[in-house]
């Protein structure tokens, strides 16, 4: 189903991924690929074009394609959401449950996820620590109608495993928006930080690949911890 | 010298940006954009995947290309670059030169701007506001032997509108780092808040495309307004 181009790129990220290319921070020259894939020139060309936007390459003329730092320990990449587990595979994260219940959308909900007023919601409020810090206090919704089934268990872990896993359900892209506000003095206390003190907010709202919303979050993370990665085009 | 669909591709963009597709928030079907660009299905196909991989639309299967709000009023784009007044064209922004030195690059900087210990660098501080509000409180270095000449003029103005146009080098692409971060008294005094305030910082490494490092800055904005947004893939 996918185009060559698309699966060459993925197997050439997959190698960056992987840490392949750490000594020379460089890819093969496009003859080396063009050799290693059993491709050709054009298809290669466009795997390429189609890491550069991504932001994971850029070319210089003359001198090769060079990788671009994605990935960062301990900083998220906020271009991709892998969810907390997928950041941090070297950390140990805890979940605490708050909060596990069905609700009805309200308007303002209902606009963010393109849901009917009334629909059923998931409504979950998550403590997650880091290693041992409090690490982020996160409350998210999930459309019922797409998301029918969730429990203690599965919030606990990775609901983001579960859902493209065992749900086989296709996570596609997500809005962001960053920025920084003053905890409330209960958050402070989940956080171990004092009121007023400033803090890190992600807002999601998360799609599937067909263009369904099934997720939005608040997610509040502490300050002395949580560090963000973007790695920007120029337009 | 570019490919025919990257060209197409910068095309539809445009078309975007000026908000030829507002009332229906989708693109032509693929069928119209071929008559429209006179290309064949594969060009468009690869425009189309260009656009997908930059987080700017997304398919549904069978119901067609549909617009990602790539902006919103208001919000700083972090996947684009375009410098405060690129980000902020309605508004109006007034900067006031705090500092503007010749200095010699320390092990630090050296190592974030890929330059020798000792090449002379443009030290700039800046206090930026956003139609009268004091936005943000920016430090800045630029290589000299890049960015061979600077002057208050240029700098209370945008810097990189001069880069590009006047000096005509080819600004490529950054990598950032963002975080949250208490006020010292002095920032505090500048935003018009509190010392122990939150801010909401951002480090950025600029890059042209030619891979040189020309800039490196960290910007502290105040968190009442500053609100950035993110387009991501999920991976």
């Amino acid at each position: 189903m996918e185009v060559k181009y698309k699966i060459i790129a993925k197997k050439i990220e997959e190698n960056i991924i992987e840490g392949k290319y750490d000594n020379t921070k460089k890819l093969p020259t496009v003859e080396e690929l063009m050799e290693i894939y059993k491709v050709s020139r054009s298809t290669i060309r466009q795997a390429i074009n189609t890491l550069v936007d991504k932001g994971e390459v850029y070319q210089v003329q003359g001198s090769g394609i060079f990788i671009r730092e994605t990935k960062k320990d301990g900083f998220i990449n906020i271009q991709y959401m892998r969810g907390l587990s997928g950041d941090f595979i070297k950390n140990k994260i805890k979940t605490k449950v708050l909060e596990l219940k069905v609700i009805k959308s309200d308007r303002e909900i209902s606009e963010k996820m393109k849901c009917n007023e009334g629909t059923d919601l998931y409504f979950i409020k998550r403590l997650r620590y880091l290693d041992n810090d409090a690490y982020t206090v996160e409350y998210s919704y999930y459309n019922k109608e797409i998301i029918p089934y969730l429990n203690t268990e599965i919030v606990e872990e990775s609901i983001y495993s579960y859902i493209s896993e065992s749900l086989k359900l296709n996570i596609g892209f997500a809005d962001k928006i960053i920025y920084c506000e003053p905890l409330t003095l209960e958050h402070s206390k989940l956080l171990g930080l004092k009121e007023g003190d400033g803090s890190l907010v992600i807002e999601d709202t998360v799609f599937l690949t067909n263009g369904l919303v099934f997720d939005t979050s608040k997610v509040i993370y502490n300050y002395k911890f949580a560090k963000l990665l973007s790695l920007s085009n120029y337009k």
